[in-house]
């Protein structure tokens, strides 16, 4: 009895061909980068609103058997977003797709991981199991607010790290980084912080927050030392830069030399922009999971840097397909 | 018609304790109407956004082993009225309701019912699917594009008729109506049409029309008889109106003596409101499924008018509480 | 980083090797001919029943991994035709078949499709999540009673149109088909008239019908002109054409010069071939979706005639099997 | 046997409100029996076929919240046995039953147990899938072909035995049944005829045999002592009495005394009652479950004994309804 | 703390009757104390090993329609535990038990909670499915390793926090707590840490560690100020105490006056009490949520103290039994 | 129209490469005599305990895409084995696995097939529901305490006997073995036992046992006969030995001459081995499905064989792996 040895790479390339990727309308560009670094054309589909304000979603493309990776983040207008990747998915499924992968760079929902009141939804599962209920057979995401939102799913997940870009774009900046300090902006930021410190070899403090109210929550205390130092400011994303603002303010009381922000998923709603334009830090540096348009990065003030993820997504994507193993992608 | 005045408190109280029904956004008259109607009070609970668009719903009280009617209509934003319904489903079934009940007065996606094209999603059950698996128990709605959409649904599904409502309205119109004709404005409406038209005793006519593209439609021909006669056009549903202009033109051109419209929901988005301020119509009636503001309907110049559905729905969330049968409400 | 290309169809064609297709005992002659079509011999299996009436499949083959696809038509005897299927596809699946698809052509409980009285099934959803539950994987069929049903399930359908078949055969018994008028015999039939009237770019006419019982049906109406006019029945079905002999002596008094039926299943219950024998039109179509033996055909007198659409089956099965759109067989 | 007197109907009504019974075509009577041993009427519901041999089933009383139980045993025709009984169980949820117990007193497939030969369904777990899949909250049943078919269903299922029966009957005919032996006539049968015997404090004897071909089965040698002696025969079905004729000609030929014979299942097919008619035994014995027309039983020419089991079933669906332990039954 | 005191009997009864706590092997101490505080007896099940190391449970009273809590604790053999709770989930359920839940005081896996390394399970998640797939209604635990676990369950899940019990048990061991310092073992425990110092109205601190090697962790630096002050470390849970040694060791060296130490479970596996015994610490308490043996409490030199929390299962139980909110457990 | 025959045989082997076969705890050994056989090496796992007694497991290989085995007994400790393997299906499908084949030579729960007292588990179903939940595609497995286990999985089952390895084993050491006699210790074992002896051409006799308590079971007869013969006798399993011993008894009491026995698991628990030892037979022989260690062999004092199946299980696997049939090995 003889069974065959492990098929040579090219082989594996060949097995589920083809790769198809589309995108939803939440970020076009993103998945445009995508396919420039995959080397394939984005996928022809369409995405319209009947006057009664119902999606529809058409593939202008035959794709049965096709490996079939879907792009679409979780940004404003979101309800739309996952309700398009939704029908997305159910169309490529009942559309005889071999297999259907979401891509997901900035999956919003995770933040609602808990119950931290009663009589709530812990959205974050709920929209795990509507994507799954739709069909997907995997998902591809980055940066989870908290990392067991993994686990919400019951399919399989890769879930890629900005860790690395994010420090290496520290250090670009700042070529004496190990000299500074990793400034968590509260609890639920401290191991991201902690992670950063120690690619970039430097120190680490954090700020205590206390909820005064169902509204409201203050700082407590900043542990750790910050005074005379480059203090890196890390979080999972910005989104009206209120919170950001304050974490600032105390490191600037505290004696910070200067200040640089990154975060995975630059959100920027409401007076976000304005209040970055005004901020006393050197540069607020976010990935390009979230599309930000040009009018917001100039309105900045030169302050807003975006920080490309596209090759990362590419990697893994091909890696999906090939049935390389994506863990490599890390190291 | 005539519908069963609402049961006394005290049988409501007696099976399945206690009666609790919430609203979402989309329609908070509607909801308190029923409520009235029931004589409970509307259930406390808050939906807002977070800042990163993120719906977070919360309910103010406990609903434990409570009999939970959820009230959301799918009007726009459709796609916040469906994630906001899918959460509060989740809420209130991790926060241990005994059952739950999604009305839904308008199920707007039910117009995606088929695969007219290929590569497309059907959409009506898809969103069946999604409510299911938010964990709903069972399901109130109206009107249905095509009855067939019932079956999109496993669980138990009430299927309440405006027809009566709207024959009853023509009726007190014009108390002439046996010798009127009731116009199918395209071969989906004619079983509507037709049995509208037994109900009112009078005769039946419908136009046939041609897709011509992907986005036009155009008539063929109007089959049966108007001339001179009071012509009366009923359909499920009237967005932009513009389907309805070109109907009334045709009758007007084939002779009919005047016009009266009625719909059961009535969505009048885009132009439609100007539209029907300048159509030649006696007047255009819809349901109250979908919510019409205040302004709409005096922009309509007196052509608008607003059916009540709340008696139907209250007695049919009181027969599903009860136990006792829904299917007696259509006798 | 380089993908590879999408691969020839030589390689797709080989990829989910061997096709196999497999018969039930409702419609063998359909199976045999969709495999002569594809040039396949029918797969080995056989069925019996044993002593208490249980039915026992097997089969005769290997089947492991293969591509198999399962003929079984829901005619007489409707409910053994059922369970055979839902036993091979169970059989094929715990055979380790890679992929089973149930190719149905005659749906028939299609029918039962939404519930037009209380405390009834929805049938045809309730047989299609049977058919889930004993492991198909997809499904093949030809005009369901309303396009709807394909909602029912969740797995993909490929659903076939006998249209072209139908007006095709019409223009070939009657080149000047653009002069006559398709007459639908109910509301229910009145787009697939449509339909096929503008194939034939010719008239449209339809009987409104109104239930005065639970078990009768009156029409009130002609709808449309058929007076001097060639008349082209069409339906999804016959079974006992009583509802046919009905249309057609009203096309008859209406003064139809003369009269073709056309249906895509011709179940042809009980009084069914006498009726027609006596029946005053030219011809009755019919496709071999059901069986029709040479003694019923031989019993009409020559009015009967029967379409082949085993072509279409089998190019909807080979284009399945090698991944190529089905949607193209339609154009 | 003492099988406790039915309940009185105010303690029925007691917990979940009210007990409904329905039944199916294949055996009313039993029906019928259960339901006077339990003191409520027979359930009305319809059971019709459409002219194209479809089943459609109506309940045509309210059964919202109720307690029902569906009385369908799986005798010829198996096939629409098994259909009627799933669209009845898919109609009473989808009327908002508030549980559905199946009662099937012949599950007929429990036959097809195990994969004997490679390629065919287990098609007594498919069965069970598709009650399951149907709806039905609950079983309850009787003497499994073998006891493992009990674990083929996920929800509770009460498997009521008719082991007292059958052995009351045979001591009630032979008072000296201690003196006998039990003979099982094949290994199949060891396990109930042992118990048998122990309950008969009598003797055991088993038949030995062989499969010589697919359809084939020889006797290879009688295991233990009938000689001189009074012999019971017990199985738990006949249907052609093939078999059974065998076993009493070897019985006979080995010096069996006299020989009876007790079955729970008596399907009695095709040259069933003309065998036992001509069979050298003074009596076969079988359970209501299935039903037995007069005229066989005339037939048989007073070989023929039916033993009723309606107070089973009957005290086992009030114990189901009230909470109370159906395990009491059994001792 | 204010738990409120059992409620009457009379009230228990009132719903869903009748209310009947199990217990497994792991803790019935445990079991015993919540049935105390309920006021009913525990309920009477075995469970035994077979021969060949199988599992077999066996409830020895009738739980027909009653509202079964199962109270099992994840403590070694942890694999026993799991498969005894599934065992005995899976025979309440086919013994027709109304609803089951799950009492699970400590959840051990819940520690697997992410994907920290390639290929492995995000166990947390497989123990949450096991569960429900055996057929729990609902599931009651304390203090999750991390809150997000809740959202690995779909069905309802009422999580208790043993805080307040920490908290006030420091208080009442140190009247001027408010002095001092809670410090956070590590990033993950952070949040944990802030609640309690915010309970106690007193400092924080925090120890950064990195993982060195896959099995070796090492701390980097001590973040926050604990010289000359009271340090209450707290955590989830205690196994082996290597971690707690060195935590201790840090603060004394940092400093640190006296040191209290409480954790919600006691594991103490290994050498953890030897361990404790010879540490430097005032005193280290834990929940009974797992069973500690007499001879562990006093191998350990009076060092180790255990907190009662049977009292807030038994009010949790008992609210989840009569459908009051859990939430106002926590006020 | 033309579709590709069926592809040669060396296609299908390439097609889901690579096959890849990893072991849990249980018996590595088997493992790696199966991959023996298999000629691939065996992969590359590792299970640990955390010091809470979590198991946690961890594949240092890719396998996304592969075929993969997974090899696990349920011997002592039954719990961790069957955890341990939960684990390991989880973590590959997680992991991307292609296809996850749970290999279990010993599945012991399949002793807990049916419900012989109330309220109790029918674990073997249970445990195979455990199996899927975590996501097994198929299963293969030998010697089922009784077939019907085979269908408490829905996924597809290779239910391999020993039946031929135990009667060559029986023919080796006995070559005039048809003169003999095979001995079922009890009725279950009956089916077995005629299959033997139809192997060896030889007779057959059985113990009758009566169960006269909970815990006691006594033999009431021996059926058949065994004077002056050589004496097989056949099992499923020995656990203490305790059965077997007695039935020795038994056979040498009724004059056997000598006596061989040989089981398909020999678990071998508790006193087992000592009791062999003093046993008055030839030799007991057991596969290798349950791991002996040397230590035990040679505590029996000569009387234990071990037969070697690794070769059956690499046959199965190759086939499964290449889509070949498994039924041919049986042949």
């Amino acid at each position: 009895m003889s069974v065959p040895s492990r098929p040579p790479a090219v082989l594996l390339e060949s097995r589920r061909s083809p790769l198809m990727v589309f995108s939803g309308q939440s970020n076009r560009p993103l998945a445009q980068a995508i396919c420039d670094n995959l080397g394939v054309p984005l996928g022809h589909s369409t995405t319209e609103k009947f006057t009664n304000d119902n999606l529809i979603v058409h593939y202008e493309q035959s794709l049965r058997e096709a490996d079939v990776f879907i792009v679409q983040t979780f940004s404003t207008p979101v309800s739309d977003s996952i309700m398009e990747l939704l029908l997305m998915i159910d169309a490529a499924k009942s559309a005889s797709a071999g297999r259907v992968t979401a891509v997901i760079p900035y999956y919003s929902y995770a933040r609602s991981d808990k119950k931290d009141s009663p009589r709530i939804s812990i959205a974050g599962r709920l929209v795990a199991d509507l994507i799954q209920e739709a069909g997907a057979d995997r998902v591809l995401t980055m940066t989870l607010h908290s990392p067991q939102v993994h686990g919400f799913f019951k399919v399989p997940v890769d879930h890629l790290s900005a860790d690395i870009v994010l420090s290496e774009h520290f250090r670009s900046c700042v070529p004496s980084a190990h000299e500074g300090v990793v400034l968590a902006p509260d609890a639920g930021s401290i191991k991201r912080a902690s992670r950063i410190s120690r690619l970039l070899d430097c120190g680490l403090a954090m700020i205590d927050k206390e909820r005064v109210s169902d509204t409201e929550v203050v700082p407590r205390a900043l542990i750790g030392e910050v005074d005379g130092k480059t203090v890196f400011i890390v979080d999972d994303e910005i989104s009206t830069a209120g919170s950001l603002v304050e974490t600032v303010n105390i490191a600037r009381n505290m004696g910070a030399r200067d200040v640089y922000v990154a975060v995975t998923h630059g959100v920027y709603s409401g007076p976000a922009i304005q209040r970055i334009a005004g901020l006393d830090v050197t540069q607020v540096a976010s990935c390009n999971t979230v599309y930000v348009s040009p009018n917001k990065i100039e309105a900045a003030g030169g302050k807003l840097a975006v920080l490309d993820v596209a090759p990362l997504f590419a990697n893994a994507i091909a890696n999906i397909h090939t049935g390389a193993s994506v863990s490599t992608l890390f190291t």
